[in-house]
């Protein structure tokens, strides 16, 4: 078979998986989840011996210490993956859910009831786990899923795609519900992402090419991310302390991710106050801190911004810093270069928070709070499988709500259009 | 200014506009739509004169008689209009709606509220109507839209959506709520589809061919419909005078639109009973029957069915009809088959309604009713922009809820994460 043909084998194998899905209900598939974690402790020495085989080869491929990080599976985290699944089973089902019923004056009855979306692509990076999490989540909202992870974790994937659907069978899991892309052949995302009338909703995770690359060739629908550009505006009304403590959170505790800070922008009101506090609350946390003329001219420490600073996305000790003259220019600010997944006033104005929230066009929009809270774990959705800067279907995090459709079911007793 | 800039100006204008519409209130868009059903009132003589320039440039490019009578506008059908306008004053506002609320253990309060999608294009064919109706829905939803109608219909467009924005205006609407694109250059339609981070979404209305055309071009999200193939399964337990009923209402009440009937299936122990019964009722109508082998062998009249039947949208008085061994079977034949419009089960038997309605994997499923009700109208949604054959976002008919999204409003204390 070409590449073509058995992308094209694959993506009927997941509509029939899809079809077959639709037959389970809620407590059949709690007992799948509960076999596949039960299998994967029985794989544990098989998924850490193929984590093995992965580490060596990424190392002899001089990949970086911290790819080597995301990469390795301890016990600890291979008992949090296991955790991960076991964890779905105390999640509400979101399938069969009714969203809404009426009747019409002429007696049909019109309910809007929660269906799964049917089959998703999952196109993922060097960590592992998130083979595991994709799929269980996938298989919760009764999703068929093919998965392509990095090549880095090829090995470490198969065990672990294999213990899910093998454990889950024992149970009654359908055939093929969770398919992995065994080759490394770059030329299969493009064939997944151009499987129309079989994929239904394709989520790429990861750095920013890979999901440019994914949008490019894509011909069914995607949701996803690219980057994460988030601001706090510190309001003339701010609790200076509480904004310091919010700006240092959201800049340090991980600079790498989507929900980091990027831009803090301050009313000028405060500036002459708040900017040098700032700047040493950043200074002992080593942030590189990059001005706008009014904040260079009150922070010895600061580099000029350049105009490009105010649209990049450092994801490392570096802060952006702007003077604004109000509020509404801060969301104007905020409009024009946030990318729209979380942004934050600190401010005790009832009003200007209001104004703040109703007008910033993102998906997460805070007040007094740390942008580093836009995940599913934390907003209690149970568990993620992604974030979406996108408008449509899905905004902020997504879980098994996110990976359900709605479909009408009308009953009649006769009815025809007059 | 070329083609490329002028688009790029109106993508700009549109996002300005989106962001002023965020601050109008429901009152004021309820004052705003009554002032654009008095412009188009005022309008009326314009609107006719317009009209019959379309007309009269219509017939003499040779336009069918049916197409002309879809571009005609009178009295009567301008009051529709205008009634239709002021008939959105009563809809219930989806935008500012809060959808949940919940509070984390940390005290973060999360809100998800309804807010506007942004920006909308809007792309369809002769009928002028559709630019009343399309720019007040999305006005109606906060949106601004770029509308961009068939050429036949570009006077009166252009008196149209001039009296809205006109009308709106007098009232507070914002600059350049409605836009219309009046360059005949069809390279405007795919300038409009690729204004990435301007559009949010793409509304496509008329044949698979402009549709096909747009998803090929397309780089923002688009919600279509490429066809209507839909279907009624009577089965073995059906009242055969309510499917006779049914099946001549959505075949031949108005066989050119996407919820009519063009395939039949007919469980087989009611083939040789019914199968007669209904080819002498569709012979009444003129409806061309094209039947299976068991099919033919019941219904002299019948021709047979190419492979091809089962897949094709006539549109016209043209109907398949294919005898099936059971329930599955007729399951599996739609949801092969269908193009997830809408699809009908005529059957007395409770448990083979729900097998149907929870495996038939279509955007409305009926159960003893015409599939002509797929209609934002008849689902009591006041109106419709479309209707959906898509799985994300929107399903089913659209109308002002589908013509918004969601974001999360989170309110904190000076919550950071740990």
């Amino acid at each position: 078979m070409t590449l073509h043909e058995q992308m094209l084998d694959m993506g009927r194998r997941a509509v029939a998986a899809a079809h077959a899905l639709a037959t389970l209900g809620p407590r059949r598939k709690n007992l799948i989840l509960e076999a596949m974690a039960d299998e994967l402790q029985a794989a544990r020495e098989a998924i850490k011996a193929a984590n093995a085989r992965d580490m060596a080869a990424a190392r002899q491929s001089g990949l970086s210490d911290a790819m080597l990080d995301r990469l390795l599976l301890t016990d600890k985290r291979i008992d949090a993956m296991i955790d991960g699944v076991r964890a779905l089973v105390g999640l509400q089902d979101p399938i069969g859910r009714r969203i809404s019923r009426w009747v019409r004056p002429n007696g049909l009855i019109i309910q809007k009831i929660r269906v799964p979306i049917g089959v998703i692509g999952m196109i993922y990076e060097a960590r592992p786990n998130v083979t595991v999490d994709a799929a269980a989540l996938c298989f919760k909202a009764s999703n068929a899923v093919i998965l392509r992870g990095g090549r880095e974790s090829l090995e470490c994937n198969r065990v672990l795609a294999d213990a899910l659907q093998t454990g889950g069978a024992r149970k009654g899991l359908p055939d093929d519900v969770i398919q992995l892309i065994t080759t490394t052949d770059h030329d299969a995302v493009r064939e997944l992402v151009q499987l129309e009338g079989m994929v239904d909703l394709v989520i790429p995770r990861g750095g920013e090419g890979l999901i440019r690359a994914v949008m490019a060739e894509a011909r069914v629908p995607v949701i996803k991310h690219y980057k994460g550009i988030c601001h706090v505006y510190v309001d003339a009304a701010a609790d200076q302390t509480m904004a310091l403590d919010i700006v240092e959170n959201a800049k340090c505790s991980r600079p790498g991710v989507c929900n980091a800070l990027e831009k803090v922008l301050v009313h000028e009101a405060i500036a002459a106050e708040f900017l040098p506090k700032l700047a040493e609350r950043l200074g002992a946390r080593r942030v590189e801190i990059r001005g706008d003329e009014a904040v260079c001219a009150l922070v010895p420490s600061a580099r000029p911004a350049a105009p490009e600073d105010w649209d990049a996305e450092y994801l490392d000790l570096v802060l952006a810093v702007a003077v604004v003259p109000d509020l509404p220019a801060a969301i104007t600010h905020i409009n024009r270069h946030s990318s729209h997944h979380s942004d934050a006033i600190v401010s005790a104005d009832k009003s200007a928070q209001e104004t703040f929230t109703q007008l910033v066009d993102s998906a997460c929009v805070y007040t007094n709070a740390s942008t580093r809270f836009t995940d599913g774990g934390e907003f209690g959705m149970g568990a993620e499988i992604g974030i979406s800067t996108d408008k449509l279907h899905a905004r902020g995090p997504m879980a098994l709500e996110e990976l359900s459709t709605y479909k009408y079911i009308i009953n009649g007793q006769g009815q025809i259009r007059p």
